[in-house]
């Protein structure tokens, strides 16, 4: 069995830069024209459906993980990336790329959209992209359900919900990459984190839209800064940015203190 | 674990062209019939519902690829099948008569409804079939909520979205398919490409009804070209051919220019 | 990994009969309260819910073959130990009790459901049950809506739903099983089992409430009989036998005509 | 095959203590966070959703469940524990810590919850908790459709529901843990483990608001034992902890005299 893990990290080392960061620029904007889609077309046409919300995210992020796992490891998430940086599973460089390729498959996906969306004087960008952008306070989706309580979701709540979300994200991820993965396992594995990105859809939909993940969050604000939204999306993207990568660094430490104990105990495992 | 991925390919090879032409007839016919009955009676019945067409789709697709992905790979879609044939995974001759048996299969499903529908003066083959088959403009299954608004997704917008849906669904089968997929794998390769469905259903079913496969399109249109539905099915076909189709040949080329780009970087993987 | 194989087939038939009897009884007795309980209070509660019925429907087949597929294979329905014995990958014996153990799970669990539910003068058994039992014509669910147009789902029309949904079932069922199934894929295999009746409620549940499973009817039937139905289950229990049995039968036919044209093609598969 | 088994077995033993338990107060904490913050903030804001709280709640155990399996085997329920204890596959003390963190990391999630949850005069902290909590009679999630009519779900359909969930759940976990789960089966079975506690939140919720685990039932009743609930969580509490525990031991009872059973007949197997 290890000789079959050495082989399968040979392999993917073999796949050479360009088409691993190819391979994550594709994987950011399929799963984000698919999440962009859902929470703009079909939030508008047929209502908040949160069972819907939460398979289609789960399945984006699993078939696209499937799809790259082999390549790149189909992080897709820049905070995926940072703490696969930061326990040394992906080199230095080669995570910066891969965050970059993120940001900018998540715009282009966001662009095709702004391209194809049909507006006029009452349909306009605000209607299709307001549903679309992570927000909170004014800019929660459930902010006028709240209001009409003198209640809202603030900052604090956001924050929060975001991290949680994102230790289960990159848990996930981490604790399922790399030496863990053996063979047909990377099918399994990509279920395993299509059901990590659908929990925290779970908890993180009512407050902010679910952003999750930095990428998505940004290419839609980018493309909607200019959309006369109430609350320009831009302003508030710091927080699905902070949120994400602080529980990158968490899991990171956590992990690498666990190795330490471990091999403290007995002998170095996992 | 190369031994036993020869070996399994050795297996795939030796089932008869008959008995996968085979499988692949009736695989298509099982996928379409659940699709049909998905998009007529249960949407007519009980409305539109965004959670159950992702999930059914799924399934379904999942289901019989795990039942034939042994046989003969489970292609079941003609897209799947050209980019198998373009990147020389399946021969040409059976990849024509993979593709025949599938649309025949859909075909057959889309008769088989008609056959067991029940209609009288008020309830027609109209009212079934306008639900389930594929189109854009006024044929679009958003068509009626959209024009109180003086807007619609026409043919640029079905392109757009079908095509982005069509390279989800390919690549997803292609990364899985063949070398990729060792023994147990083959049930985890079905649900990634379950998954792939359903994220394309996702991003399509708004637009087009959710084609994702030109035998699927293809065979409700057959049989719902004297329906007299407001905007003949057929004639709106080669949309859901082309895309697909050129979704294939995109895949294909990029996998050809990946191995290409390994193969010059150090020697020939995957 | 025929060693493997042989050494899998070796296990499953160290298990006494008693206990591979005992937990077809059980996985009987859970799947049916569970879809009971489904088709009965939350329909009853919160009415009909096609991505509910589909999504539990294929998770309880999916835990109940994951839970007992080491000891009796999971067979749970009549239909796919029926097809089993057909292709002699169950001794005769065995199989005839395991579908008597699967018939009094079921009925175990109807009279547990019929024990425990709150009953009064204006809700009765009839109001909990009606939505539980299995039937077409005037006894599909769907009737009601139907009947306003002056149509119906009648016996061809449940017919033919059910004999497709079944050769969906025992076909993934039984190219999943026995000498196709090596070590982790026993889950895996779970998970497509799931997914088959999960596309086969998709077809019959506007027609027949979705029986899928001869177990499943007669249980629920049984102790339905006397609950003053507007049409006794029991009187239409035949369909729901006929049609997986048949199914059953296409199914294990094709099965061997394949392998007898492969075999002569070059050497015995699979 | 049986040297990967013990190989596996020694990399869990090898894991330290302190790291196990920490993982099942993580994994805890994970699974209740996103369990109340479905059922408090979705349920307040949209409404039940039978599909939403199956879904969610499958894809939360089996994401937390592939997170912690190779560390402390993602046990996550003290029923789970206590059936490991009894079977000899966790040691008593290991159990009762995990126990101990499984009920703080529940109770440290509901405490997370009720910091961040916005109240005022009219939307208090009883609006958001009396959805979150478990209970029967007048505190079952049905009580107000149900007593119109005239019934309720009183203690003893609670304890059958909850009883017969608890039997998969445990069933489910214990059949697919220590040397039942091979390499990449790791994953599948964190999907089994989901699809199991999917069927039993079918089963539950319209009772009891689907209990299912005695630590997700304490951590909200403990913090919502002072927030003016109409039935005071904690007195029903006891229902929640004697099933599931009666189920881990019928479960170890049926296991271990299959077992016995088995080794009478020719060898022992498992």
């Amino acid at each position: 069995m290890s000789e079959s893990q050495s082989r399968q990290g040979a392999i993917a080392s073999q796949q050479p830069l360009a088409v691993r960061v190819g391979a994550e620029f594709a994987g950011s904007f399929f799963v984000c024209f698919a999440i962009y889609m859902m929470y703009s077309i079909s939030a508008i046409l047929f209502g908040v459906n949160m069972p819907f919300y939460v398979l289609a995210t789960a399945l984006a992020y699993a078939a696209v993980t499937a799809m790259f796992s082999k390549i790149s490891g189909g992080q897709i998430n820049p905070a995926v990336t940072i703490a696969s940086m930061l326990t040394n599973a992906t080199a230095v460089l080669d995570g910066i790329l891969y965050i970059i390729a993120q940001v900018l498959g998540a715009t282009a996906a966001a662009a095709v959209l702004r391209f194809i969306l049909p507006t006029n004087d009452t349909v306009t960008l605000k209607t299709w992209f307001s549903t679309a952008v992570n927000g909170f306070d004014s800019a929660s989706p459930t902010y006028s359900i709240l209001s009409s309580a003198n209640i809202n979701f603030g900052v604090t709540m956001a924050i929060v919900a975001e991290l949680i979300a994102g230790l289960i994200i990159v848990g996930t991820a981490l604790r399922t990459s790399g030496a863990h993965c053996h063979g047909a396992g990377s099918h399994a594995r990509a279920w395993s984190i299509g059901a990590a990105y659908g929990v925290a859809t779970t908890i993180t939909y009512p407050i902010t839209g679910a952003a999750l993940n930095p990428a998505r969050s940004t290419g839609i604000a980018l493309l909607g800064m200019n959309a006369d939204l109430t609350q320009n999306p831009v302003e508030q993207l710091w927080v699905f940015w902070i949120c994400p990568v602080l529980a990158a660094a968490i899991v990171s430490l956590v992990v690498i203190v666990a190795r330490m104990i471990a091999s403290n105990a007995t002998r170095p495992t996992n």
